[in-house]
């Protein structure tokens, strides 16, 4: 997966010096509980004893899902659009919470269904209007698969470019748990059924005919699969634009936060491709979807935050960066007990 | 307690008003978890339908304890005087995660027992340098915990006067976990000796003289005791500032952040002379001090945040106000279902 972005391996010296610093500050031992493991992991994040939370900057990939066919989801697909133009004007929750957090936002096309007019802020993808569907036909062609990586992994870089430290993925795509839910068994060999959940409000009612669904999909497409094979099968765009900006993202030396089921979802893929993009991501929150915590457990991720979010776009993300800006500055700013005059108890 | 000090009953408009706007928000209802409880709580403690989290202040109240003479810490008394001349440089974690999070510090000498020179940026009570040894003699005379309580008020009516809309509370008073310990354990009828943790790094040997100590302070004043007779018996200077501060904050329309056990135990105690100051209040962060968990039980609060730190000082506190920023801008800035002209699914 993006073979061309080389990634560079952990510096052990980094995380041995970011610990020492930490247990020389002027505090008792561990007294900054997750605020402490945060600064390592954003050290190591970025190679760096001197991490940065600043300038962060949120990208929302939106795609819609042919899987919306079979009634995976109570929304219909026009929301996907619908809620392209919200985060553009800045009202939507995603762009309302990063202001708040001091975190710029761009919104990318990654293949929504409706037309879009081309305008300020939004990078269009051009890939293809939403993906197949996945319960009839593979969802995309191993060339919109790549295509879809490299437009993340661009993503990323142009972040990067640009001066950002941190990057959050965000997501909106009417159908895309069903999606997630596909791709989690699919390349982390679990069982799919406690995977699919109520999304984005799937009542008790509407979620056998989603479970049955999602089971047409997976039954086409059996048994563990390749990363690469298991998007051309299940999609969905924004998730494959998602694993490629993790990717670029850890090529480029950023921070990626990751938050809910379908963020998590695009971080395994990735992993599961790139192993070495792993110390790059940063799991910052619990979500409510009850797949989410089986993803996080095959990647042995604890999220500092449950805020009992369920509403993807990177919400959970953008409200970690402030931890993130916190951990940065213990390490920077805080006086260890040397500089107090102080040796310990 | 501050009986001078009126607190405006509860709106219960606000409540109904913000509620409706929160569940017209594009988005899933309850999609927004704990940051649409924020949002309401902020209203209701502010008493507004446009709450706001800024200007946002900490203040740090530094005391010390006589008890510190019965061995109830492993760091010496005069690490108080040492962390204030730290928070004043900036330097210690609280006023490190404040800045990090766009909070202003200011410093108050509720009772230091070693001396401090006035300067800037440093409030003095001049009540006196520490209380007296809980387990020998009363802490405090009734005058003194008057003084103390009047003292935090005024820090409070300072803050909103120079129009801060929410403080937080951060201590710092070496052995104040014990004598937090006794005021929860006297004013909440609790049973004291599951009140009483590691603090600061007691560690398992020296849990025993630590319980023995507050033990024999308690035995001089057993049973439910009134909050001011409680101040009195116990101390510390800290704490009832801390308690003046939640009343004087709730009489002025200020939302008071509160964290973690001391912090608690301030509220805990304000709560009980004045029930009408519990919606100022907003608890941040589970702490991971035992006796913590008791007091928001009996408060029944559920903290947002649960990031591990036992370091006190206002840092769990700093770190939720971000959060609350995010909270009011969901409230004023995001757009509704209506908005972008979709009426659910």
């Amino acid at each position: 997966m993006l073979p061309h972005l080389s990634i560079a391996p952990p510096d052990p010296d980094v995380a041995q010096r970011v610990a020492e610093r930490i247990g020389g500050k002027a505090m008792p031992p561990g007294a900054l509980g997750k605020i402490a493991d945060l600064a390592a992991a954003l050290a190591i994040a970025q190679n760096s004893e001197e991490p940065a939370a600043d300038p962060a900057r949120l990208l929302i990939f939106a795609a819609d899902h042919g899987l919306v066919d079979e009634g995976v989801s109570v929304w219909p697909q026009d929301v996907t659009q619908l809620m392209v133009d919200t985060f553009l004007s800045g009202r939507a929750a995603a762009p309302v919470l990063a202001k708040s957090a001091g975190v710029a936002v761009r919104v990318y096309d990654a293949g929504v269904a409706g037309p879009l007019a081309p305008r300020e802020g939004l990078v269009q993808a051009g890939i293809r209007p939403g993906t197949r569907n996945a319960a009839q036909e593979d969802a995309l062609t191993a060339e919109e698969v790549a295509a879809a990586l490299a437009y993340g992994a661009e993503a990323a870089e142009t972040a990067a470019s640009e001066g950002a430290r941190v990057i959050a993925l965000g997501e909106m795509g009417i159908g895309n748990t069903a999606t997630a839910a596909l791709l989690g068994s699919a390349v982390a060999g679990l069982a799919l059924a406690p995977l699919v959940g109520p999304g984005a409000g799937v009542g008790p009612a509407g979620l056998a005919p989603k479970l049955a669904a999602v089971e047409r999909a997976r039954a086409r497409r059996p048994g563990t699969l390749a990363p690469e094979a298991a998007l051309a099968a299940f999609g969905g765009l924004e998730i494959a634009a998602m694993a490629g900006a993790v990717i670029g993202g850890a090529s480029a030396g950023l921070a990626v936060v990751v938050d809910g089921f379908i963020a998590t979802a695009a971080a395994l893929v990735a992993i599961k491709a790139r192993p070495e993009a792993r110390r790059a991501c940063l799991f910052a929150h619990r979500g409510a979807e009850p797949g989410h915590a089986l993803l996080l457990e095959a990647l042995e991720a604890d999220p500092p935050l449950d805020l009992g979010l369920r509403l993807g776009e990177g919400t959970g993300a953008v409200l970690a960066v402030p931890l993130l800006r916190a951990a940065a500055a213990v390490l920077s700013d805080m006086a260890s007990l040397a500089d107090i005059g102080f040796e310990g108890p």
